[in-house]
């Protein structure tokens, strides 16, 4: 073993360390910066922005200005009771009312202090029970990482490719002191680059995101999440992070709660196009079959987990089906997903049996019955409610998609406190160490709500730069 | 800090070290002495047995000769289906094939080999899909921990009462050679009775249990379950063996899946005797009203989980009311709840919502809309299905406990291979570590199936016994 002690010399010194270069990471280190210390981000990658560049740039606030401008009431309160209900109160309620109470004012600062742009409408995402979710202009999240990059540039802080953690040093008291690294690293090969020393004066701040892609690690929380699942993250959202936190004591918390999307296609990479058809067209209007039986499986509208959970019993992708007037009624086009493929057109019924290897007269027995239930406006099987506008299957063209389901956000992580320090078993702070973001738990629970990630992400991690940049003894 | 380090003199050596004198513990205990190991089993509290001594004493195994007896088909393979379904998959498989695979032999174990009885019933528990759980002659755990008690002094087995693991030790390799602990222990006095350091030539075994009583631990996972929520346990189950494995890089599982019983009152300790009257008179014929409205709130007949949890998230216990017709169709009586006062009985509905507080007048509505569903056989509000031969609620005198959930068990701990070897944050087992029972994760998953605990404990804990005296290097 190599050991955690700090080395004789240290090869690079500042006052603040951050790992990581998503939303998290970035917030801790303009906020550190801002308070005077000295800040380096070490990003693993030669791309910057981790996950948080790649997602679709949708960030929950409540009592926004928007929100008053379009007459929706909304308040702290309220966004801190839908979070804990979603998360089944697992939720470290001391940790979501930072969240709730912050929000506001981190959706302005990325606005204001960043420059980030937002198209002109407030959303109501699934479990919110209001409109309260903001989409930056070019729907994604590269649109805030961007502007941090710049802010970062402006404000003179390191922004370091390709330097991977390896292990966190601590002196004899059991203090953070900085890390040893891989300068150089091309991943995934471990024993890439060389050995660094990088001491952290004041803290080291952990942002180095979920778990998504790690595979050994999943496994051991939920052994279905095996090689045959895909995720809808960078393939480079793997534990090392979390497992040093966890290896020098850190306390993990909920780590067996990972979220898995029921909207995603085995034929095409991470999160797709696919989505677009399935979440608004054939879970609503159409029906999702076993292809090995022929007959629906679930309540096409039932929550996330329900229906990943279902496809995921069946042991084979499923397939969902709509026809054109599903389409129509949704007031969206498909054009993209036909043309790459991932959604497919079939003139007859007995065609999609055919091409997917359905047995053909269960499949259109199960159709028959389900166009019963929308006359009757009734789901005797599964009671999925039925949709205004819903008509019977049986309109060609029909639609298909096949879904399988993707690890989309790791609920668990390292609990931190309100101040955002690592805590440990005894739920004493380890001196040093911060974190922020998806490697971090206790905020949602048992279940994210979509468009709360990155609030999470940018409240904590600047309340974790602000912290880690006063939180030390400076030698 | 101490360090972990072994020590330059050991006060006391022995082949196998076993923490903790449940079921797991004992079991492993023997099997390591009757694979010639020298053993010294280890316990915290002056009484032994720790939780398993208190328990119902109810074993689950498939396959046995009393099943066939009694014409029932079963196989490993249901039993399997039934854990893994009611642990939401999240069991890793090999661990549960493990323990169905193993469980008739232990069956026959305890009774051939160990010398206890049973009833002669094969009962089925709720999630099992057919009866093959045997209760002891005297319904409690006793019956097997006191057989286990008289083996070991057959055997020569020291057990050695208030000696409490303080600190597992390792050598610079990061075998584990032995442990730190308190001699003359006296519970919770963390610093009472004296340091001794004792040598496991070969390994350790973990059988410290689960954690249920451990408030800070717990509530990492589920705020929820903070000092106001008693548990089914004995007090003494706390985490410190479960941080001890964690600190030397123990990998956890399943850590936030916490089991709670919504059967349980607080007009008594622990598990005591009110659930008699609960599970098996009010919920199924009667009902389930929060004082604070007078109305009922939930299916009173749903799983353990959304009873615990509707009762928990109205703030405040809950009552539970019967009938007497509901008390004459259960077949049971009741008289030791109604000593005891955990049940009481009044002359009509008006008397019982003085006494409990409730506004009288939703509660009457409640219980005359609850009838309407009796009489209709279609409960309109919450879907209960009326059990046959329930009646109106309106035949006195009506019975009633107040209900609030204790912690029943604790599904999360550390995890284990087949052979019981604990596997670190890559899934390498530690040497010289091993660990079975409660404080040991991966077998039930999301939830545990009642009467399956004492399988696990008993399987695992026997192979632990085994691959322990065989594992190390004894120098």
């Amino acid at each position: 073993m190599d050991g955690d002690h700090p080395p004789t010399r240290w090869d690079e010194q500042w006052d603040v360390v951050v790992i990581g270069s998503g939303f998290a990471g970035l917030a801790a280190a303009i906020e550190a910066k801002l308070a005077g210390s000295s800040v380096v981000v070490l990003e693993k990658m030669k791309g910057c922005g981790g996950n948080s560049f790649i997602c679709d740039g949708v960030m929950a606030a409540p009592g926004t200005t928007m929100q008053r401008n379009a007459g929706i009431q909304d308040s702290p309160d309220n966004m801190y009771e839908d979070m804990m209900q979603a998360g089944e109160r697992l939720n470290q309620p001391s940790l979501v009312r930072v969240v709730v109470e912050n929000a506001a004012d981190a959706f302005r600062w990325t606005r204001d202090f960043l420059g980030v742009r937002y198209l002109d409408r407030v959303d109501q995402f699934g479990g919110h029970s209001v409109p309260r979710c903001y989409t930056t202009h070019n729907r994604s999240g590269s649109a805030i990482v961007g502007k941090m990059f710049a802010k970062l540039e402006a404000l003179g802080i390191r922004l370091r490719t390709r330097v991977r953690l390896q292990t966190l040093l601590r002196d004899e008291d059991g203090r953070v002191r900085g890390v040893r690294a891989r300068k150089g690293y091309e991943y995934p090969r471990e024993d890439s680059g060389v050995v660094v020393h990088i001491q952290a004066r004041r803290a080291v701040v952990l942002a180095t995101g979920g778990f998504a892609n790690d595979i050994p690690f999943r496994t051991a929380q939920d052994p279905r999440l095996d090689e045959r699942i895909d995720s809808t993250n960078k393939f480079s959202t793997t534990a090392e992070g979390l497992r040093e936190a966890m290896r020098i004591g850190g306390l993990p918390v909920h780590l067996s709660r990972i979220q898995l999307g029921p909207w995603t296609s085995p034929d095409e990479k991470r999160y797709g196009i696919g989505p677009d058809f399935a979440s608004y067209i054939a879970f609503p209007y159409g029906v999702l079959v076993n292809p090995s039986t022929g007959r629906r499986i679930v309540n096409e509208l039932a929550d996330r987990k329900i229906r990943a959970d279902a496809i995921l019993a069946t042991g084979n992708p499923c397939v969902a089906v709509a026809d054109v007037k599903g389409i129509q009624r949704s007031g969206r086009t498909i054009d993209h997903c036909l043309k790459k493929g991932v959604v497919k057109a079939f003139a007859n019924l007995e065609d999609v049996a055919e091409h997917y290897s359905i047995p053909r007269e269960p499949f259109l027995s199960t159709v028959r019955r389900f166009n019963g239930y929308v006359r009757s406006e009734r789901d005797e099987e599964w009671g999925k409610p039925v949709v205004e506008g819903t008509a019977p299957l049986e309109t060609p063209p029909f639609h298909c998609i096949r879904l399988w389901p993707k690890v989309h956000h790791t609920m668990g992580g390292i609990l931190i406190d309100t101040d955002a320090r690592v805590l440990d078993l005894s739920k004493r702070p380890i001196p040093g160490l911060y974190a922020a973001g998806e490697v971090a738990g206790g905020v949602h629970g048992a279940c994210r709500l979509g468009s709360c990630a990155i609030t999470d992400c940018l409240v904590l991690g600047r309340i974790a730069g602000k912290q880690a940049a006063r939180g030390g003894s400076a030698p």
